[in-house]
């Protein structure tokens, strides 16, 4: 007997159930805000993910070569993928580019709760535009994808990197250095954070402002004034990112989604390649980890060797969705017995297969395929959870009938198949 | 810029459409039979691979080792994975198992015309039972994954591995080189095919039967006596087989649908696995290679550790099912256009966002992200194809109405805002 690999996972059909209910219920939101699904290839030339995530990513992902020497990997993320597809066809694509993609993703690490080696996340981006509507949009789709899966205790963290970035530019402190640092807060202690900032020369009264500005947190338009009052004290000059936050809690309300955002300078997103809004979701405990973020990334496109193009998206990995909907309860409970199965008795194969064929162009339909008798028939469309059953007898055939039993109830009528069949082409 | 590697596909939204369609299509078809969906992981440890295929497949796939030191590979079939699944659970599952998945699938070969290194692959089996009914299954449910697709040019040539087996045991000739040599019969020339044979110890008044044999191909109940005889005839016995495939035969006639199959003893498989019934389908032309095939495999799930089960399947790759679509004339034309867009004039975001979000539980909704004028945004409008616009104005807004203009017909009308959100609820 084998088995799996370690963090990989089979889905059997009572997994599968869920499974789908989530990918339809995620590609419909994104469908009904004008994203069009792409697919990229699963493996990719390495050098497309470490130029944007540099070498050391590869001791986190599957990278190998292939029977050609080529350096390739299994992709770890899609971004790279939809910045490179989107390069070869920069100028024929109508923009702004909406695109959204379910795909499976694979990266070598220590598989935990909610975090496997292999597993699926849902992409969405806009490129080609940099606006608060593009950032609003962004942040819209992703609270409906929420609650499309019938989830409501999230709340959208947004922010603005720049003004972080402001901040400690004001201070004469190198930002790229302070952003993983801010990025780590909440993994470390009060004492091992001050340290880490005092190594980049964050001093007393520096760290008491930042403390201030990253412990705001609240309604963007109740909160912006306090932030923007915060950074002025400092010089900080963050004038266009305040815009566009102010622009993005307009647009939230109007759109009656304010409601589940928050303003929250603490979230940087350690990742590099973000560069003006960010957001993380939390649910509103904060009993779990982020269970996914986005923002801004206008640098990417160019990095990557295409015109330079602004860009905002995020990603959702289904694993921890699927957490979150099983412990609130909104995942779907397996059913899966066929609409009918038909049972037969005697020799009727003519009339019966005529009948499951009519019968499977509208809906399920199983049957016995081993010629069991009539009562091991009736066991196995119990078992398999079949809501109706049709007996097809040789008597019943004779008089034109057929016998249908509805399984919940246990009403067994007879109908005239004529009768039967017209109610079925209706 | 970056390039995709050889092999591999992006699908950008026009491919993405009839992607899609195909996909649901199938899906929807193998659900009305029955089938639940499962999918397995996309690695796998490489001796699952090798134990089905043998040690020679390691040049044709994806193996590599992972960093753990493990080898493991990109599955370049589903069949193993699903034997694997079914071993692990294979008390628990009720039989018959009848399982489906449209999965990726990688073999590092030369790419052609129909043939990618990374491709989709729609499977169907039928696992626990052995019966010419789950045969017939197998293959109705084939049959109808073509007719959902629009596809009619195709025919299915059904055959058992065993009627040939028995006439070269009969023969006293070793029926497993046999097969892969019958297998090749319509790649090599006559004489090459002769020749080949003559090497296992084919002689003349063999040959000849053979060739009898080979070429019959007909209605199921017309050849199957021919056939009957000529086997009869060299003191072969294959009486079972020659029973299921008449059952199979008057099944599919109770079915509607003899008139896409036909026999042909031609058909082994050079797949070591297969056991009984096999299938391969042609375009009726017969202008392309195989469009896919399948069979009966009762060895395979013993063969990998688990206790003897009875097995039969298919396997449908997308890239050539794809050729075909087009071919015919099948393949969804893309078509885009969002049912709205929502155009604004002046400061109405509040009304304009509402609108939006209320059209959006709905269906369809686009509005431009970057600020535009009034004749931009319908331009914008224009170019992606939007069906409907609406224009939310500052004076529409104080007379509570909306402005619909439907696009094709260049028709504008105002409707109150009241009577919109009213029909829309409906």
């Amino acid at each position: 007997m084998y088995e799996k690999l370690r963090g990989v996972r089979d889905f059997y059909p009572e997994d599968h159930i869920g499974r789908r209910h989530m990918h339809d219920a995620l590609y419909a939101t994104a469908r009904s805000y004008g994203f069009k699904e792409v697919t990229t290839p699963s493996i990719e030339p390495l050098e497309l993910i470490t130029k944007k995530s540099g070498d050391a990513i590869v001791n986190e992902i599957y990278a190998f070569q292939d029977k050609g020497g080529r350096d390739i990997c299994l992709i770890p993320e899609l971004t790279p993928s939809i910045a490179r597809m989107v390069i070869s066809r920069q100028k024929e694509l109508v923009k702004p580019v909406k695109w959204c993609s379910l795909s499976r993703h694979w990266r070598y690490e220590r598989p935990q709760r909610g975090r496997q080696r292999e597993f699926y996340q849902f992409n969405v981006d806009i490129l080609g535009v940099r606006s608060s509507r593009a950032d609003f949009e962004t942040i819209a789709c992703g609270i409906d994808c929420m609650l499309s899966l019938g989830l409501d205790n999230f709340r959208f963290h947004i922010s603005d990197r720049t003004l972080i970035e402001q901040f400690f530019t004001s201070h004469g402190i190198d930002a790229s250095q302070a952003f993983s640092i801010v990025d780590k807060r909440t993994k470390v202690n009060e004492g091992e954070f001050r340290d880490m900032l005092s190594g980049i020369g964050v001093g007393d009264e520096c760290y008491e402002q930042l403390e201030g500005l990253l412990s705001l947190n609240g309604p963007i338009h109740e909160t912006l004034p306090e932030v923007k009052e915060t950074l002025g004290a400092c010089g900080a000059h963050a004038d266009d990112a305040l815009t566009t936050l102010e622009e993005i809690g307009s647009l939230l309300e109007s759109y009656g989604m304010d409601e589940h955002c928050t303003l929250d300078l603490s979230i940087v997103r350690g990742l590099a390649y973000y560069t003006d809004m960010v957001f993380e979701v939390f649910d509103k405990r904060r009993s779990m980890r982020s269970l996914f973020g986005g923002g801004r990334y206008d640098n990417l496109i160019e990095l990557l060797g295409g015109q330079p193009m602004p860009a905002v998206g995020f990603a959702i990995g289904m694993p921890l969705l699927e957490l979150l909907m099983r412990e609130e309860g909104t995942w779907p409970e397996p059913s899966f017995g066929p609409d009918y199965f038909v049972v037969t008795i005697g020799d009727v194969e003519r009339e019966a297969f005529s009948l499951i064929r009519a019968l499977r162009a509208k809906t399920t339909v199983e049957y016995d395929l081993s010629g069991k008798n009539l009562s091991n028939q009736m066991n196995l469309a119990n078992s398999i959870g079949a809501r109706r059953v049709i007996i097809v007898g040789e008597r019943d055939v004779k008089s034109h009938v057929f016998t249908v039993k509805d399984m919940e109830t246990g009403d067994q009528q007879q109908v005239p198949m004529d009768e039967f069949y017209k109610t079925l082409k209706e």
